[in-house]
């Protein structure tokens, strides 16, 4: 099952890291943006090629630091078809790499508009006879709103192809409490839907014990990561909200189990955009990204052991 | 404000129909299909080519009968970036139609990222000094989750650019009451999202009363739609679930005000698939949208007056 596939990566480079990927306007450097304006002039197709450019660059930075990379499909999508097609290269060539791809695209639907998602990201498209892989990711993030009917058609790609998804749960933005934080019962939203994702993962879980369905969780509060890894034994995290300006926040360490496995903290774009907070132009964003992912590696060796 | 373009199109037309667009591999014709794997052979690119001809064709047939398309965006992306192009151009022939273009796409992220998002539904996204605009639907669906931060970007640009969104409520598949059926307080969690919606919208009424966020609810439960539309009365509803086998269900009646606004009715695909249920090659496919269209657009004229 294919949390084991990503918990065998992170164990090779000890470094729970996941470096999100995809760009916002003022995120690529200068020079490579100048050099496909002038091109095809202040257009989506240069702001594509662009992207391109410079994530094939990042990842050619950072094959060696990191075991995962999470790609942003709203930063994509802002740039039209181009954008995809871009993104479609951008996974290829991290899986080549050797990189575990999560599409961080909160993707949800019903029945064979979900199939149609899940064929899209994880599994294949059926064209007459012949089974086409899309973008062919290794695991997405998805809403759990609507239900198991929502979730189900990407567990099944998830076992029939060695993938996994993860669900959102608790984020880390300040207005989740509108809506997360309600209570029902004895419990809060978050943590009922918590209870649904080890729910809808049941009886799939692999030699590290967790299952193909994970889930996003941000550390928004004291205890709240503590409280979750106790209670959602089987469930793979996915930790958000935790590099800050401050750098690693203490607390994710919490959100593994005893042996340092069962999560991964994503970098909250500290890699991405190291290169500006250097201050320099943007030519060394590769020496940048390096550095800023080595820093967060190292900062969680500190934190946790892997074993 | 956004939903009285909707409006007047309904009005106009006296049909408050939404045709959902967005075909799986089996609603396309066989001499459509046929004709573009004749070309490229049996690959995402021939479904791409055969995706866009089949939409073009029914929105050709529609566009004087339907104020609307739904576009199912899973259904676009199962395709890859060729499936994005022709939801593009889908999207524009639309517009240049008169039709108002909703795209389904159940979207949501933060910060950033929920910008990319509003930017490639609704907005614009820039590169270097020059706006682009990039899929440029009239409306959006979204899901509610992570709270309001992950609905302003799109708010701001609906109020920018007249435009508008739906935010998911309570949906009809028989598992959306694992979690959208829980009770919190004195409410089930499908209300309590529905609160929030037209607390998130509000001060953006337009002059039929309704402002820029709507909700989608489907015709789940007897008196459901009844209730909703008493609770969210500043709420404009996209009814989903409420076309079946046997047809229109007449309690869709429930979700219009007194004037007969305020909602539209998604026709559960019975207008693309229309060809299928004639029994025939799917030449006719023109003509078999058309009738399906008229007979769900009659059928709701029996039921409601619109003022």
């Amino acid at each position: 099952m294919s949390f084991d596939v990503l918990q065998d990566q992170i164990k090779a480079k000890k470094n729970p890291t996941a470096a999100i990927l995809g760009a916002g306007p003022d995120d690529i450097p200068p020079h490579i943006l100048n050099k496909h304006t002038a091109q095809y002039g202040e257009t989506l197709e240069a702001a594509a090629e662009a992207a391109l450019e410079f994530h094939l660059g990042l990842i050619d930075a950072l094959a060696d630091i990191v075991p995962a990379v999470e790609l942003s499909c709203a930063r994509f999508e802002a740039l039209g078809w181009r954008g995809m097609r871009a993104l479609e290269t951008v996974i290829a060539y991290a899986k080549e790499k050797g990189l575990f791809v999560i599409a961080d695209g909160k993707r949800a639907d019903l029945g064979g508009s979900a199939a149609a998602y899940s064929a899209a990201w994880l599994g294949e498209t059926r064209v007459g006879e012949t089974a086409c892989p899309v973008f062919n990711a290794d695991c997405v993030t998805l809403s759990g709103y609507m239900g198991s009917d929502a979730v189900n058609p990407f567990l099944k790609d998830c076992a029939q192809r060695n993938k996994c998804a993860f669900v959102l749960a608790r984020t880390p933005n300040p207005s989740s409490r509108e809506f997360q934080d309600l209570v029902s019962g004895d419990r809060q939203v978050y943590t009922a839907m918590g209870d649904l994702i080890q729910r809808w993962g049941r009886d799939t879980a692999g030699k590290y014990g967790y299952q193909i369905l994970g889930a996003v969780v941000g550390n928004a509060q004291p205890n709240l990561l503590k409280q979750l890894r106790r209670r959602l034994d089987k469930t793979f995290f996915l930790v958000t909200g935790c590099v800050t300006q401050e750098g690693l926040s203490a607390d994710v360490r919490w959100a593994f189990d005893e042996l340092g496995r069962g999560a991964m903290i994503s970098d909250s774009r500290s890699i991405l955009r190291a290169w500006k907070k250097a201050g320099g132009d943007g030519t060394d964003y590769q020496d940048a990204a390096r550095d800023a992912a080595e820093q967060v590696r190292d900062e969680l060796r500190r934190l946790i052991t892997i074993f």
